[in-house]
């Protein structure tokens, strides 16, 4: 077993000892990396594993195991059928009760399961990736530095007339051409299509004085980056330039705000194991509240999104910065910080980076410009 | 409302009052797709939609409603949260029973949205998509166009020394070009690798007298096409040759089989309603029989997957051809048909095609050649 499978089947045993449970079985594809590095697809079903107090199963198809085996040789590889397989693991350990995944696990899957003498206890694992370990930072990082240089690269390729297809698919060949993969569909918007958060890319043709909302990702050893940019083809009018402003502004607040706080609570070292074990921390929906609050202060309406989102094997990997966030950000979480303003049929805005919060205070992933960008 | 939707919303009207339920909850991706259009990605979770007799909502995340609206205008579009909404809509329209897709909603999910006054019930929705319109064949055909045309330019580009990566990224890369995307994850496998039916494309370089294994597809208008073809670098010995043949001839043998039963069955006049239905067809599992026994026959290990699968929204898009499948194969039925061999640590050979099946028998939608391929 490598030493990362190692230390992560720790923190799964863990749980395992809090909930008093006997087992854990993991079906979350972002979570069966985690453990395992390999790289499971979104919608994966072609393995499971389950974690006992000393074991650690992999039921995997026949289609992938040897590949995973080379990963993690230690655990026990078992077949298909799943359910039966799981089944027959807890008869033959004597697993009386299983933690199963209940943000991952379907009805069918759960119903397949059901053993008479074993109970199935529905578990929220979304914390468990919140904290990340040295490599996963510099994965991240790494990938947020690929995005960059794509970034880097488009700009200087955009020209009136090209499609939002067009700038999508350069963008996407050049992370591709770095031996790599984008992270999420990459949204291209010119003009009001940039009012649509989520606008998918279309054929759509760049005119002069339209505005480009750019909101793109790549992968890197598994791990992702995602960042938006907002920049103007021709001088911006004066309503445009006062949006975008205030969007900087509101993202430079909310992470001053996140600083200060982050060096008072830090700085407080009688809470340090209470910080280390995120039980304070900065406040997750105050650092929301300061940039939502900026913005509508400046007579704008709130942007209908979180103002961020922890990041890692998923874009969206576990908690959010929103207002009804009740988790704080603490020490190696990292994290978007991307306020907007989207003003229906006219245009949207975006600024977008990823941090991570260290000893000093968050430190930017995403490096490229946020001034206004005029091409 | 579009004619499609409309359509496919009768479709599932049928299943409500099959069953006696007052509405169903839609919210497996594909399916989100298939109502409206909007290309939902694999795991995503923006949108649900409702179907009741008579009204049909679309509860999506703000983010991308007005995207949706544009192509179902008709809907009604109600603003998460989820399970709220969703309880409101089944209070306001006196909701007892709502159909639930049991192989896609999750513990948590099933949780948030009980009602003391509502039943959920789960149901399995997954033969939804099985029988495909002419739109549906149409978009899979030029799909699989595109693969066809990818798989003729990839062979010419390929060059001793290169990785299978970098054959990956090449192939990608024109398709992408054709103004698409992939439709899942290109396997490039060389040599042994090849004996991994899933590899995962890596550094390794082509060597002279190396096997190609390629199993890629594209995307036409949110619907998929695959295709795998195993080629030689150079002569092959006279193992491969043989183990090529048994794999060509094996999948030759299971379609003049399903051409042969299907042509019978289509005959006997009397059937007709019961073959529209699909309560009668040509046995999934008795045409994956004839090709796994063709390949034992031959001295080589079944192939650990099945011999084909439904495509269309997802490349996996319902059915399976295997020796457990109960389903019948009819007409307007679109799948592949994918014999292999698998040598640990020598070599793997896999062929797989798409067929639909038509009045006259099933029609290849992949045309490229199968004959053993040098270069």
């Amino acid at each position: 077993m490598n030493s990362i499978s190692g230390i992560r089947l720790s923190k799964l045993r863990t749980v395992l000892a809090d909930k008093n449970l006997d087992a854990i079985l993991i079906s979350t594809p972002s979570n069966l990396t985690y453990l395992t590095s390999y790289p499971f697809e979104k919608d994966d079903r072609e393995a499971f594993i389950v974690i006992t107090k000393s074991k650690a199963y992999c039921i995997a198809s026949p289609l992938i195991k040897d590949e995973i085996k080379k990963l993690v040789p230690n655990f026990i590889f078992l077949s298909p059928p799943f359910s039966q397989t799981i089944k027959d693991v807890a008869r033959k350990d004597s697993l009386k009760k299983i933690g199963v995944e209940a943000d991952n696990l379907t009805l069918s899957e759960y119903k397949s399961m059901k053993m008479p003498s074993t109970k199935l206890i529905p578990l929220i694992l979304t914390t468990l990736r919140d904290v990340k370990d040295k490599d996963e930072i510099a994965a991240i990082e790494k990938a947020c530095q690929i995005g960059d240089d794509a970034y880097e690269y488009i700009v200087k390729e955009i020209r009136p007339g090209m499609s939002e297809k067009d700038i999508a698919f350069l963008l996407d060949t050049f992370v591709r051409q770095q031996g790599t993969d984008i992270s999420f569909r990459t949204i291209i918007a010119f003009g009001k299509n940039a009012a649509i958060p989520h606008h998918i890319s279309d054929d759509t043709k760049l005119k002069n004085k339209d505005i480009i909302l750019l909101d793109f990702g790549a992968k890197y050893n598994n791990y992702c980056s995602d960042m938006s940019r907002t920049i103007f083809v021709g001088k911006p009018t004066d309503e445009e330039k006062k949006a975008y402003e205030t969007v900087r502004i509101a993202q430079e607040k909310a992470i001053e705000y996140l600083s200060k706080r982050h060096s008072e609570l830090d700085s407080e070292s009688q809470d340090r194991s209470r910080i280390k074990s995120g039980m304070t921390g900065v406040d997750a929906k105050s650092v929301d509240k300061i940039a939502r609050e900026y913005i509508v202060s400046q007579g704008y309406p709130e942007y209908p999104h979180s103002l961020g989102h922890s990041i890692g094997i998923d874009v969206h990997d576990g908690f959010r910065i929103s207002p009804t966030s009740e988790n704080n950000l603490i020490r190696q979480m990292v994290f978007s910080i991307e306020p907007g303003i989207y003003l229906s049929q006219k245009f949207g805005i975006r600024i977008e980076d990823i941090v991570v919060l260290e000893k000093n205070g968050p430190r930017f992933l995403t490096k490229s410009p946020r001034t206004l960008t005029v091409i």
